[in-house]
C-alpha cells in the first residue's frame, strides 16, 4: 500500500492525482490488475473525470456548490456540505491497470476532491494483480 | 461472502454498519485485502461517512430530501426519488484491511442507505485477500 | 478484458447492459469472484438500479436534469452537466459473480449511462476470481 500525502489551499480544490498513481503503478513493476485510491477522510472523495479543462473541475466543484447549500446543518463543525459531497463522489475508485499502465480514456484522470480545505490529507493507493 | 441482516424502521435512514463488517473480517481471520460491502436492493445504498455525531447522517439524509423532490415521478410505485438517492451514493463500497483491520480514517463509518423503509433488508461482505 | 462497444441516440440515455456481462461471465466459465464494469468517457458512468420498469430511467434521467443545470458553465463544449453527471453516478461499477451468475437483487440490472449523446462509446468488463 502506497500512500500520497496531499496539501489542499482553497475550501472546495480537485487535484490531479494521475501521475502520481501511475508512478506508483511503475514503481512496483506492476503488470496487470487494478488499483484501488481511497481516502481515508469524511470530507474528501476521489472521482474520474477529465483534465484537459481545468474549467471543468471549475464547473464541478461550481455546481456541487450551488446543489448543496453552505449552511443550515445540524452538525455544529459547520461543514456538513463537504460530508455530502464526499458522499455523493465516493470515497474510493478502482482503476483497471493492463502492461503497467492505468486504463483510462483519452480525457480522464484521477482526481482527489476535498470540500472542507485547507487541509494536509493522505491517498491510499492499493495494487491488486489479476 | 457473509450475509448481513438489517431492518430499517424509517423511511430514510442511515446504519452504521461498520462492527459488523469487522467482525467478520476477524472471524474468517482474514489478514490483508479488502472487502466489498454490497447490498441487492435498488433503493438502498452504501456509503462512508462520518460516524461521530448523529447529526452528520441527519444532515445527510435532509439535504438528500431537498435536492430530490418527494413526488412529481412516471414510476408508478412512488418511489423514485429512493431509486434516484441509490445511484448517487452507490450499492456497493471497497474498503481496504490491513492486519484485520478495516483501513478507516478516524471519524470513518461505513453506512448502510435506505431510502424507501421501513424495510428487512440484506448487505452481503465479501472478502478478496491480497 | 472483454470491451463492449454501445451506441447511444439522445443527449441522455441509460442502457441494460446485464444480459452482456452475464454472457461475459459465462464464455469465460468464471465460477465465483467479481466483474469491474468501466467505462473510458468522462460524459458516460455505470451505475445498478432497477430494471424491470423503464419509468425508473426516465425518472432518474429526468430529476439529474432539473438538479444539474443544462447551460451556465465555464466550460467551451458545453457539456459540463454531463461530466458533473458522470461524477455523480461513478465510472464503474463492482459485481460479485457466484455460481457464474452475477449477484444481483430481483430488481436490479447494470448500466450503462450517457450525458452526452449520441455517441460511440466503450465498456470494459474485467473479471477477477476469488
Amino acid at each position: 500500500m502506497k500512500e500520497l500525502k496531499i496539501i489542499t489551499r482553497n475550501r472546495n480544490e480537485m487535484i490531479d492525482i494521475t501521475d502520481e498513481i501511475q508512478k506508483a503503478v511503475e514503481e512496483e513493476n506492476f503488470q496487470s490488475g487494478y488499483i484501488i485510491a481511497y481516502t481515508p477522510h469524511t470530507t474528501a472523495a476521489i472521482t474520474i473525470n477529465e483534465g484537459a479543462d481545468p474549467n471543468v473541475q471549475k464547473d464541478i466543484i461550481e455546481t456541487l456548490n450551488k446543489i448543496i447549500p453552505r449552511k443550515g446543518y445540524h452538525h455544529l463543525e459547520g461543514n456538513s456540505d463537504a460530508h455530502i459531497k464526499a458522499s455523493l463522489l465516493g470515497s474510493s475508485t478502482t482503476v483497471l491497470v493492463e502492461n503497467k499502465k492505468l486504463v483510462l480514456g483519452t480525457w480522464q484522470r484521477i482526481f482527489f476532491f476535498e470540500g472542507d480545505g485547507p487541509r494536509h490529507r493522505r491517498v491510499f493507493i492499493s495494487l491488486f494483480p489479476r
